[in-house]
């Protein structure tokens, strides 16, 4: 008796389906559809949309739009001033008390084709991140979970889309009624700072009451578990600039008198973090919300990666003596980039004129922006620095003895959602229910995902479902999907709109 | 009565002619000669002396040898295996007793055309640094002594040759018989690191017997005052590569946890020089020779220069709390470069994968290299790092927390002659003679010139007489020789052929 006819026979004898019938079903359905599955992903990466192809962006926004329609939700195409569509579905589930919103973003990341192994909208699958192409469309399901399909966005978050698509098919084909109504918000403009999502979610703020927003977004924890994750730290960059001599200046005859730009750079770097990576920036930490107990519980439950990952890395230590995902919740001061003079055959026996530093902040909650941007600025001060905002000129040069030059970039705060409102619970048993055994559960993502809009504009439970692989790849060349990860999330999207209930 | 005719009443009314006389007629016979001298210099420097033109160097050592043989010096041309030709030559002085050996080099610094505001072979005369062109062949002398000739080599070293000649001219003009036996040695090869000087020098040693050698190179004090220095320090260049993870990580993901490179770099930076530039290595300055008192009074006596060259680099502090020259009295590490990751708008959300330091050390008289060398690689070791001199492997950097490849560049130690030497006395007294005053005498010049080279074949005293003024641009574009400075030089050397002796 193959698994799909015992699943049959269980809802025979038990009514209903139980969740582990659920699980069984979807992944049978899956199994007999990889192939389609996969066309699916292959012919949404090969829609180009990216930012600099406003064309691409639009054909994708209408592709998604009737692959909505298609399956019978209501359906709209939001946009401003010619920004790419937010493409918006509701499809009402008679009898479901609940609203759930599924979102996740269409547009990739820019691309530098010299860096890709193949074109990156032409997808090629490999068996490993660094293996070798397949022919896929000619090999026999079930494929090998281990193979990759490589092409831009084809984990971030196309993946997202595929799995909700499949997961909802599945779902149809098993006669399965969602439990809660289903609304989808696609967004196009994510990579490029989602700088119309605000003004266009305020204006249609009545279509997207709901009870929780789910996000399609960001990697599966490094254990390659199925993952939910409550929040996700905010980001603020930050472009400095420290002057030296108005020209280089012989570093034999005026080294030791004529300030080097380079060294200042480095004194101020290990004035704002020690070499464990911790902040020393005076009163850096003072509206930093401490975790909850059920939070620290869930972070000590992680599966360990850490030995995994160090090996995978080639680093023989890590900064800050806890493990990853601790380590993450913590706000973080990280040197992007660093340019000063030159280096190699390139470097002249000089002072340089200045000293170039790119950092990216990462704030949790409790933290905002303008307050980082005031402790970071008193800081300098209190440090002797002058903050300018323009490039100084010489009368200022020589009534300062230390400046910089800020550039703020932009920013948004963090998020960490309660683990335990209703919500919470009911999405991680279905995520539970989904994966057939405990799963990764994350207060708090490391990277960054500007999901405190929505929290500010509907104050709802804000939750993370996401698909790719940790070594996706992501927004760089040769991003992939691994099948397996595929596979588990159409498994998690079928459980959250069918077993979705509190 | 001119100048000129009041000096030939004083040879006549007093006999020989005293060290006043002599300055005011050389400079009579300069006044006079001015339009000749420049044209000299502008000749040289259109003779293309670098070391991507070897005809070039080649020709200018031959121009240089006829120019000797020309005024009656003995020549020869030395050259290993196609180098650029040390040019010698050598005129005895019946009834000196000693010989001074006058050295300079004439190749010039590469160029980079672009950077240069009119061809750095065709010399143009501007009204100052920053001037408008003038057609000084048209003009009547005396020149505004202001003027600048600009060109590759116009000031380091060809105005060191030029001055020389036309000083020997001088003499020859005003019938004065040179004091000592007068020795040259004119190198092409000193902006390439003297590759064959040493061998050569070796072969010809017994040619080159003699009582001091005086060093027409680098630039003369910021004050502008007549100088003469008694050593340099020396230098050692490194490149060190810190490495982080193998692959450039999400730093939102990653952050706090995997160690970034450029934060190691800044904290081993400032592990090796405080805010004040002042070396904190560990029994770093443990061989340093001390300054001498007649050392230190030297440097006490120099024209403040302080707080003109303050505004000149539009700077508002300097490091270290001493006087420029005291400043560079002591060993220095300068960083002449980082580069990690990436600023500005291509910087990434990225934690780099290394993290690329360039550092120029200047060393002082007492350090050797290799002693250098060892006690930078034990401080290393002393905090943590494992020292590699390839890239390492993943197994390495698995095995060992903090790696740094180090790559020593060629470097050479410095040198101090004794002040109070009658050959230093004797030099020191001809200079104030044609200076009609004080001069600057420094012990020990900031940067570097190979003169311990001579000091260990010869052991002879070892002066510097630079004729360039400090602002030349030197290794720079835009290199030029402020015509005061070469008449100040044609005084000196003048004074050095004709008035030396001890």
């Amino acid at each position: 008796m193959n698994r799909l006819a015992a699943a049959c026979l269980a809802v025979l004898i038990a009514g209903p389906a139980s969740a582990a019938d659920l699980r069984a079903q979807v992944n049978d359905y899956r199994a007999a559809h990889e192939a389609a599955i996969i066309g699916q992903l292959d012919e949404l990466v090969r829609l180009k949309s990216i930012a600099a192809d406003s064309q691409g962006l639009a054909a994708t926004g209408a592709y998604l739009e009737s692959q909505l329609k298609t399956r019978g939700f209501d359906t709209a195409s939001w946009s401003v001033g010619g920004s790419p569509p937010i493409v918006y579905g509701l499809l009402k589930s008679p009898g479901a008390k609940r609203t759930a919103i599924f979102y996740a973003h269409y547009d990739g990341q820019p691309i530098t084709r010299a860096q890709w192994s193949s074109d990156p909208f032409v997808p090629v699958m490999r068996d490993g991140l660094a293996g070798k192409d397949l022919g896929w469309k000619a090999a026999k399901p079930p494929f090998n979970p281990e193979w990759r399909l490589f092409g831009r966005g084809a984990a971030d978050d196309k993946s997202a889309i595929i799995s909700f698509l499949a997961a909802f098919d599945a779902l149809k084909a098993l006669h399965r009624k969602p439990s809660v109504n289903i609304k989808v918000v696609w967004e196009g403009e994510e990579e490029a700072s989602s700088a119309h999502l605000d003004g266009i979610l305020k204006t249609h703020a009545a279509e997207l009451q709901s009870d929780v927003w789910l996000i399609g977004d960001g990697p599966v924890h490094q254990s390659r578990t199925p993952t939910i994750y409550f929040g996700a730290r905010g980001s603020l960059g930050l472009d400095a600039t420290i002057y030296g001599p108005l020209r280089a200046l012989h570093d034999g005859h005026y080294g030791n008198w004529v300030p080097n730009p380079a060294a200042m750079a480095a004194e101020l770097i290990t004035q704002m973090r020690d070499g464990e990576g911790r902040i020393i920036i005076p009163d850096f930490a003072d509206d930093v919300r401490p975790l909850t107990d059920a939070e620290r519980s869930a972070i000590a439950r992680l599966p360990p990666v850490e030995g995994g990952l160090k090996k995978e890395f080639g680093i023989a230590r890590t900064e800050g003596g806890e493990s990853l995902t601790a380590s993450t919740m913590r706000p973080s001061i990280n040197i992007r980039g660093i340019r000063s003079g030159q280096v190699g055959a390139e470097a002249n026996n000089a002072i340089p004129v200045d000293a170039v530093l790119s950092v990216d902040f990462r704030l949790v909650p409790g933290q905002t922006t303008p307050g980082l941007q005031d402790k970071v600025e008193a800081f300098l001060k209190a440090k002797g620095w002058t903050v300018v905002r323009e490039t100084p000129d010489t009368v200022t040069r020589l009534a300062h003895p230390r400046i910089i030059k800020l550039n703020w970039g932009g920013g948004y705060p963090a998020l960490r959602s309660d683990m335990t409102s209703p919500a919470a619970k009911g999405v991680i048993a279905a995520a539970q229910s989904a994966a057939g055994g405990p799963i990764a559960i994350l207060p708090m993502m490391g990277g960054s995902v500007p999901i405190n809009t929505f929290d500010e504009l509907f104050h709802v439970p804000i939750i993370g479902l996401p698909i790719g692989n940790h070594d996706n790849n992501q927004h760089a060349a040769n991003e992939n999907m691994r099948l397996r990860n595929l596979w588990d999330g159409i498994a998690l999207y079928a459980a959250m709109m069918a077993q979705l209930d509190w």
